[in-house]
């Protein structure tokens, strides 16, 4: 459809819920098929591109995101209400993110090239000359998130780990943040044109609603999906994603209350500290991160009144912050005044009130393992600055109520010398719950590196077996092919004898 | 329940039709629940035993079952039709893999070790000391295959993979050869056993119908499922394991035509030669291989009718061999009655007239593009020894075709020098529909080594990022843990400071 005679929508200005200018066109049905159509016409050529030309494709992009400067951060700063010192960190995590994943492009280990030489005389049977690689999936569709518009949205995670692995992608832009959506659009498009990359490499459609996103994960040419937000609307993609003709995987990032255990010596020595660094990742960023601590254990004993005092003291001072969206607020407030509502449930204390349109309390609870054991929903996520402390008779019973949660992103325990020997039960429970088990630090801050987990058992996410931040994350777009005695010409470069790059040969390394 | 009470089952002699001695007891819905209950209680103390432990324990069970003996064989060989030397070729190839595993484990690469070193100093913020390995899912149920009844059933790919991840077993016996489970799941209680792993690491089902293995994936307690089978059973697998609250992942194997494209140069050099191989893969086994060459594309020219000729030759004078089970000939039967009857099809040559009682006949037919076109239907799986052959006026014409088949196992290319350039804009497609790209072979015969892939796109499996045999297979039972600034004695021995076994530093093999 002509840009012109498109139907338009508007931003919303996080911090008073007033449309901002410009306005912008909705994608349309017809638009998410022509971009899957570019998408496929792109796989052959882009997913055979060589490591470098890939690799400065994804540079470019970061390049062309710094060149928009500013005025990215001011309409992302508006949009999304998060403050301007946490939006540079995030384009520079962005751009980061896209540097790190050229590397990883030109190291070629996530090509994992195997290689098992013919033995033409083996007894009673020769054996072929059997070489494998990973290639790409197809056409990955990603879903941009509201609580990150820059690192997981158009140009996030998901997309620099799909183009990374030779993967075309369709971005469906979240409608919290259209403008910064749009631009950051532009700079993906300008890169592919600059680096030489095959028109349809990035495809981008937007709107509200959800039927582009609907007709996004039906095509039949889309390989894979990349979603980070709600449960609801990451089990609603699983679904679609199921019910095709052709099922595909959905990397559905989705709900995770965070665990913190607080050990018992930990507490005794350092108990008022721990409330009130607690509170600082609790509330950071208005509490909208996945990994935000929404659940705390603790033993019942000494140090858990400091605790409790010293976070309800932090928390008292704490002013509000506006939320991303209003829909984000409503059940913001439905989640916390069920909390609060709950018999078993007291309010520890609450931030300074919000203004009840754009911004919200933060508010934390109370309760004991009793009515965890109950009311197991009461461990649920409720996102944004809102955690229940569940106090517990003693290690016994928190390893017991540890063991009932759900799948987790990550499980935290603040522990000192003395608890080491009586925590190591605990391990096995949390890495079983937990992509990331963390000691001693807060579970926001998830650092973009090779040994990175941001992922989970479900409901963390849809698909346990992956990460969607470090490089591990290139893997969810790849699948295995192996090649039996093919003609030198028609093996794939990395393949051929004497090519470089990191190999198995006979299952070791060389 | 007690054995003395169970309802009882036998197994089917393939060759006759009739029961054979002795009866087995029928598992109940309570029997999976105790099996799980078994496994999981086993879990967290098995996936922590030490690589040569578990090692140990793989060979073990490879033992225990030569120590099985010719008993095993000719209780196998009468319970599937299948040959002795065949059955004996697959001891081994199921004693190997065991092996085979054992040395993965001993290696340990499959943990993919990475550890990014803290940064205390760096700006503007420290990094945090992380480090990954691989964790075992949790028990896996594993579903056995009538057409591998020891190398793809109870102690088969499936069982071998779970167990060397670190991951407890229950085995659901296929009830056409339960004297052959029986025997193989003693032997694994027995190699348990002696190798003092903790009871409920290996557990195990049998009886005909449906129940138990609903019972079995909507348990809880199970984390993933291996299954190798039909398309039917495969996807009723899957919806039962996306139904349940927490879905589990589900690597059903279930059908696959394998294309096989014969190029003009090698059709005219060799087409007789070529026909009369095909002949030999097609007919081997009685056709009952997830690998069988189904389906051929040739270009009608030089050669194609000396290929038929000799096909047809070969394929007149093969003699009928039983089939596996009772269903399996009906729905042979059935697929082939549907060939011989479209008007599109003509049979091309048939084999030996079987009993019609419990051998099948051999069955090939020709068709041309036009009628794959107008029914896409024609290159669905018959499983058994019928193939299809499809004239294509010229290459185009054959690369069209071959882009509209469904995602299959292997696809093979059959060519001469002059071929191979031609060839090249073909090995994009055969990549983007198969998990095995093989030239001048045959796709039977599934060589179990690193660089092996024996899966591929839907429906050939129900998730193509897997392969089910080779050590690549580990992967399909495991997912990433971050363990972020772990006191030492917390951490993993094998992330600790110091350790052996390969890894990844700052992502660089180190």
């Amino acid at each position: 459809m002509a840009e012109a005679d498109a139907q338009r929508f508007r931003g919303i200005e996080a911090a008073t819920g007033q449309p901002i200018e410009p306005d912008y066109p909705i994608s349309t049905v017809a638009d998410v098929d022509a971009a899957c159509a570019a998408a496929t016409a792109a796989f052959d050529a882009y997913r055979e591109t060589d490591a470098e030309a890939r690799a400065a494709f994804l540079e470019a992009i970061g390049e062309e995101i710094m060149a928009l400067g500013d005025a990215l951060l001011d309409r992302a700063a508006r949009e999304s209400g998060l403050p301007l010192a946490r939006l540079t960190g995030e384009r520079g995590r962005t751009v980061g993110q896209l540097k790190l994943f050229a590397q990883v492009v030109r190291d070629g280990l996530w090509r994992q090239v195997r290689i098992d030489p013919a033995m033409p005389d083996r007894q009673p049977l020769p054996r072929a000359d059997l070489r494998m690689r990973m290639v790409p999936l197809g056409p990955v569709a990603v879903f941009g998130a509201s609580n990150f518009p820059l690192a997981f949205s158009t140009a996030g995670g998901d997309t620099a780990a799909a183009l990374a692995a030779g993967c075309p992608v369709v971005v469906k832009g979240h409608p919290a943040h259209p403008g910064t959506d749009a631009m950051v659009a532009g700079a993906i498009r300008a890169a592919a044109q600059r680096t030489g990359m095959p028109d349809g490499v990035f495809g981008h459609v937007a709107g509200p609603g959800n039927a582009l996103g609907t007709a996004l994960v039906q095509d039949p040419r889309i390989a894979a999906v990349g979603f980070t937000g709600s449960r609801a609307g990451g089990l609603a993609l699983v679904r679609l994603a199921q019910a095709r003709d052709v099922p595909i995987p959905v990397y559905a990032e989705m709900s995770s209350v965070n665990p913190v255990v607080v050990m018992p010596a930990a507490l005794a020595a350092r108990g008022a500290a721990l409330g009130t660094a607690f509170v600082g990742s609790l509330t950071m960023g208005a509490g909208q991160f996945c990994t935000n601590p929404g659940l705390v254990l603790a033993v019942e004993g000494d140090g858990i009144d400091a605790f409790e005092a010293a976070a309800a003291e932090a928390l008292g001072g704490h002013a509000p912050q506006p939320m991303l969206t209003g829909g984000i607020r409503a059940a913001y407030a439905e989640g916390t005044a069920a909390l609060a509502g709950n018999a078993a449930v007291r309010e520890l204390a609450c931030g300074q009130a919000g203004d009840g349109v754009a911004s919200e309390t933060a508010r934390l609870f109370v309760t004991d393992a009793a009515a965890v054991r109950s009311d197991p929903a009461l461990t649920e996520e409720v996102f944004g600055a809102s955690s229940l402390i569940v106090r517990c008779r003693d290690l016994d019973e928190l390893a017991a109520i540890l063991d009932t949660v759900e799948g987790q992103l990550t499980a935290t325990i603040l522990l000192d010398e003395a608890d080491h020997e009586p925590a190591r039960r605990l391990v096995p429970i949390l890495e079983r719950k937990a992509g990331r088990v963390l000691a001693n630090g807060w579970p926001t801050g998830v650092e973009v590196a090779p040994a990175m987990v941001h992922g989970g058992p479900f409901p963390a996410t849809s698909d346990g077996r992956s990460t969607s931040v470090g490089t591990l994350a290139i893997d969810r777009f790849l699948r295995p092919v192996c090649y039996q005695d093919l003609p030198e010409l028609l093996l794939p470069p990395e393949l051929r004898d004497g090519a470089a790059g990191p190999r198995l040969v006979d299952g070791k390394p060389a």
